[in-house]
């Protein structure tokens, strides 16, 4: 029989919660021995939910059937928790943005060398539908060559919870959502960053950021828009992708979207001029019927392993982590850059 | 009876013949004399429009009995033209880009105050239906007060025409619908640009740009996106306007779209956390139901005089010009800063 790993759970608000009672449910090869939380409450909420709990970080530690810690804390505690138990030698999974600054996530890489323990944080967004429909017609060139790509989510609700409001809990959308949105861009596009811009908004009246858009500009000539809100009472689309060949949008988690393309035999089709306000437009005018070709998009199939299943492979050395530690400290360098580059409102040209 | 004053057309290409069979097709107070084109089948064109053709500039320049001359050229010739017509004490209406560079419309100014004649660019899409229900939701705050405003136009048909796909004619979409939407939006705000990021884009391979995405700051705190595409096979919507009470959304020429506000009786109704790709989201989770209402946009009553009534009327020394030269000049000076900015990759601070 094939080993199951312990995991003990360290924070049990709603990224904890959702570990052990969705993620980690079914997960065949890894066990919740138990959880903990600094919080009374929330230990409470563990005992009644079934799970056993330890009365300190401690007590995991030197727990030794424990295998894996999963870190689910307000980002400005990872690093501590983190190396404490790598240096207890447990493989550790943490909880996005692992850190607020790269720096203190080099430190964190070099403890799970030193220690050799499996270190991999969960960025858990690259197994999204919706990202995996975009990068299939991004990898296929279902548009073409995509030159622009916009990534977009938009809430309405403000910033949850309590310390994410928080500047030194690494409270914000930059940190919260952007991570996220960063780390799916830079796992598609194949190319060094070159310039950043970026324009953080501050309109709920938090001292963090409440939603963002950035402009990135990538070796390839590829410039993408990523953008957060919490203001925003009507949505845009989820993405919105333009290729050499067509444009392709997806609007929502359900995947609603479509790819218009260019039909490649009616090049010259001539768009009928249309009134647009006070004048006639040609450009604007849509193109004519035989000019496109209106598709579904792509359905994806399962093309890699879940992120546990992967964490096991990795620890038994049978795979590559699929989110790798130098994938996510380019992130972190990308945060920080973006919040220079918004705080200065400049544009940072770089290669990262 | 009141005085009918008399218009001569020089260029006669989409925008000529628009003035002569649209927008002066029903003016009680201007009346088409003739029309002259460099090109010999342009000019049997307008014969066969019904129209009488003048053989040179100089044939209106000398027939006293013109009180007006429309210039519908490309951009490059607008100034040589327009001052040749200001000296034979002609009133001047100029299309627009009035001129690629900013020094060269302060000339035609100039010129035109020396004649004591009046010089006005027709900036006509300040009386699109679009833009003034934006204007009416911006200036009675019906979302608020606006802090984000949105302007794209997007076609799929490239750059129409000859002369609009080379530089030294002032092709170009910043120059061609660019103009258009920064004249709305600086006609909309105001306040002092503080500064501007932009990135031009040469899909199509011409010289010049196919289209561009612009960000604006203001002194007042308000930022803006205008965009200009004609490589988008999807459009995204015309408008997107945030404000502190709600959002705005017109999707098109036809003014299809929305307001959805904030309650203000309900602000802390809970939204509920919904399932978003491979995590749980209250932050993107729609707003509860109570917590929001949907609204109709605005109709818009005529406001302000069309174009050629605000010309009589500023030429009967009546009223203001709607479209005031000063105002012209901003934009000019703007799209110079444009160009720089993406030139350069950089964001250009300055108090315009």
């Amino acid at each position: 029989m094939e080993k199951k790993y312990n995991l003990a759970i360290v924070g049990y608000g709603g990224m904890g919660g959702y570990h052990a009672n969705h993620i980690l449910k079914d997960q065949p090869r890894i066990a919740i021995t138990g959880i903990y939380d600094i919080n009374p409450e929330r230990m409470e909420a563990a005992i009644t939910d079934g799970y056993q709990v330890y009365d300190s970080l401690d007590a995991i530690c030197s727990d030794e059937t424990i295998d894996i810690v999963l870190i689910a804390t307000p980002n400005d505690v990872h690093k501590e928790i983190a190396i404490r138990a790598l240096n207890a030698k447990k493989h550790v999974v943490c909880e996005k943005p692992v850190t607020i600054y790269s720096k203190d996530f080099e430190e964190m890489i070099a403890v799970a060398e030193e220690n050799n323990q499996v270190l991999m944080v969960h960025q858990n967004r690259r197994w999204d539908q919706d990202f995996l429909t975009t990068k299939k017609m991004f990898d296929e060139k279902m548009v073409g060559d995509v030159f622009q790509i916009e990534s977009r989510v938009h809430g309405a609700n403000g910033i949850p919870g309590d310390w994410r409001h928080l500047k030194e809990h690494g409270g914000g959308m930059v940190l919260d959502w952007g991570v996220h949105l960063l780390d799916q861009l830079l796992f598609m596009v194949d190319s060094k960053l070159t310039s950043v811009y970026a324009n953080l908004s501050y309109i709920l009246g938090d001292e963090v950021d409440d939603g963002f858009q950035t402009y990135l500009t990538f070796e390839n000539g590829i410039n993408a828009l990523v953008e957060v809100g919490t203001t925003n009472f009507i949505t845009l689309p989820r993405w919105y992708i333009k290729g050499t060949e067509g444009t392709a949008i997806i609007n929502d988690w359900s995947i609603n979207g479509k790819i218009v393309k260019q039909n490649s035999d009616v090049l010259a089709a001539a768009p009928k001029p249309i009134q647009a306000g006070q004048g006639l437009t040609k450009t604007m005018a849509p193109p004519s019927e035989e000019a496109t070709s209106t598709l579904a998009l792509p359905s994806v199939e399962k093309s890699m392993e879940d992120f546990y299943e992967n964490l096991v492979s990795v620890i038994e050395k049978k795979a590559e982590a699929i989110v790798k530690n130098e994938e996510v400290l380019r992130i972190l360098k990308l945060m920080e850059v973006i919040f220079k580059a918004a705080e200065n409102n400049e544009v940072i040209k770089l290669s990262l």
